[in-house]
């Protein structure tokens, strides 16, 4: 949560309706040959004009030159120093498979591997074998038993599965497994605190259980943990903002995230389409909603510029829908940039609007990276936009007498 | 004081004069239909000739979002962190008038309310009854007694007041009596923590006795207080920036202020020209000027876009009078935006130009916030601002070997 000790003090309940549409990896860079980006290359001339009659400026996911995953990347948006609450990796592939882990859980982030006679480490992935190979495998895993112990092994794709682990009196304090280079021997788990010992031990003893289940086979026959991690305690925006959240998001894992961070989720289909839907059934019963557009980034991970630009087309067609809403607030930001020819997520500031009655437009008519370097938002941490977005809702009193 | 351990040390006393000149609600917004701002659409030539030979910017007062009241809004731009020197509601009321406090004295913010014959409040401002009526309640207030304290109260205007206190091992640290909600009875006030005890314990006291006092009326037969606070102890700018700072303001609440900080009040009247007049006067005796214009935002708050623009136009009239004073560095800058259609103060950057030999302009030849968008200076916190005035007025050595 930004780090205001009189938050509390000056957030206000009202009526009035925040819609924050997220589209994942929404900013770019120049194509090499047309030297336009792919928001310049989109045919989007209802973001263009919505960017008319809208405050813009970039968003700073974490800082300058950092890269953030998604969890950074939303948690910011919602808030959230993205540094102080920084969520484990087990955690966060628990909640992509929309596992329901209680207070006590400790998830690990686990792949197959392969080693040699010696035991030393050849494929730390294991040649990347099929869902469909590595299964069965997750079954058997899944059949270990330790005692004292209530653990189950979740298939998430290819050659990654999820652990949990639940035993009394275990703390997430333990060194990973994986020791990030070929040649050597997976590590044993060390605890690094007193009260993860018995955590460290039974981690061992399944990492032995499940090489032995595994020993008959060349490849994927050992295993690598990572990211042991609880659930993180987060303030909550019903409490902090005084909101009445909604998520509504196609993907388990920005669901996960937003439940953690109190946001209520809404059950919806698999295509934004079906988000919008939710949105429009369940506009009245909330006056936050986060609203989750994920294939610009997919596209933009797989290096696709076209792929990426008709996706922000598609994205595009759906503007008049959020408009006939007419929600007080409309915020479209990203969670940071997926550059298509980078074909990764990165550190470039990513374009914000904020649509409200007291944003009368910059003249500005193109929605892109570059044409909001001179927005009236400026450049301002990721961080911030929950503020202008509650402060543009009317949902802040004035601080200081 | 901006948090720099390191201030001191490059601060240097030099003869070179700043005069910073405060536009009390500077900001604003674009008018509905005409979508010009008050500054847009003011005739400023002055303004719009000085921008041209600055350096141009824009302040954040406290955070993106966040409104500030006048007392955050100024602490700023003297380069105070307004979240850090919060100053209580109390002391603000009663530099509002002109009270002169001691750093013994309790001072609350008052106002009658009504209660019904249950006690339960049924109006929290009684009607916002006439200082005419009000004032001989708050002189019958001021006779009340309380053994061991000195007791006094002020009128302040219509339904409000400020109580003063001051008894030996008084401490502020105690509650509101003000619900701030009806059907429910004012409430006692707690102290909240073991040194306050003796402070609550006459609080509730005074308040029993105003409530016999003022029982046989129907209206205004109850007194909340709010805002328990003492003179905060705050660095002073002649200390930290080795400065012979000076304030000129018709406003009581702004002299109190600048009193806080460590800049000597200079005798002035009640006018922007009365102000200038002493500025002139005194120009020869002091190093740093603060000079507060209030007229934009009083017609800023009072929704009156057309008085804002008057306002300002007025303010544009009086530049030559400042620049004849040819002062090393002239800043003119806001405490916060007071956008006319919103009717009060608003959290959106205030625009800020900063003139010295170093700012030989930018070409641009329009005051207004969204010209600024592009300025050299960029958005700044407003606690910067001091730090660039004192940079420009050659009073800042350099940092490090």
């Amino acid at each position: 949560m930004i780090d205001l000790p009189y938050l509390k003090t000056i957030c206000r309940s009202t009526p009035s309706k925040i819609v924050m549409v997220v589209v994942d990896g929404l900013g770019g860079l120049p194509h090499t040959q047309s030297t336009k980006t792919e928001l310049e290359t989109a045919h989007i001339p209802n973001l263009d004009k919505l960017a008319s009659v809208s405050a813009r400026g970039l968003t700073n996911p974490v800082m300058a030159g950092v890269t953030p995953g998604s969890g950074p990347g939303h948690m910011a948006l919602f808030g959230y120093d993205p540094v102080k609450y920084l969520m484990g990796r087990g955690i966060l592939e628990a909640l992509g498979i929309g596992l329901h882990l209680d207070e006590n859980s400790i998830a690990a982030r686990g792949n197959f591997c392969t080693v040699n006679s010696n035991g030393d480490l050849i494929d730390r992935r294991a040649k990347r074998i099929s869902t469909h190979e590595s299964t069965p495998l997750v079954r058997q895993l899944n059949n270990i038993s330790l005692p004292g112990v209530s653990l189950s092994v979740h298939m998430v794709k290819d050659h990654r599965f999820v652990l949990v682990l639940k035993g009394s009196g275990f703390h997430e304090n333990v060194s990973e497994t994986d020791p990030q280079s070929l040649n050597t021997s997976p590590l044993v788990a060390r605890s690094l605190d007193l009260a993860s010992k018995n955590t460290a031990t039974s981690i061992n003893t399944f990492v032995s259980k499940a090489e032995s289940l595994l020993s008959n086979r060349n490849n994927a026959n050992m295993i690598l943990l990572r990211g042991f991690s609880k659930l993180p305690n987060l303030p909550k925006m019903n409490v902090e903002y005084k909101l009445n959240p909604a998520a509504i998001a196609a993907y388990p894992m920005y669901r996960g995230l937003a439940q953690l961070v109190g946001m209520k989720i809404l059950e919806t289909g698999q295509t934004f389409d079906e988000e919008l839907l939710t949105l429009e059934k369940n506009f009245n019963f909330h006056d936050f909603f986060f609203i989750h557009y994920k294939p610009a980034d997919a596209a933009g991970e797989d290096g696709d510029f076209n792929a990426k630009v008709s996706q922000l087309e598609k994205f595009d067609s759906h503007i008049p829908r959020l408009l006939d809403l007419n929600p007080d607030v409309l915020v479209i930001a990203g969670d940071h940039s997926t550059p298509a020819i980078m074909g990764s997520h990165s550190w470039h500031p990513v374009p914000l609007i904020i649509k409200s009655a007291l944003t009368q437009g910059e003249g500005n008519s193109q929605f892109s990276e570059r044409s909001f370097h001179d927005g009236s938002i400026g450049r301002i941490p990721a961080t911030h936009v929950m503020m202008l977005a509650l402060a543009n809702a009317g949902k802040l009193t004035k601080f200081g007498p």
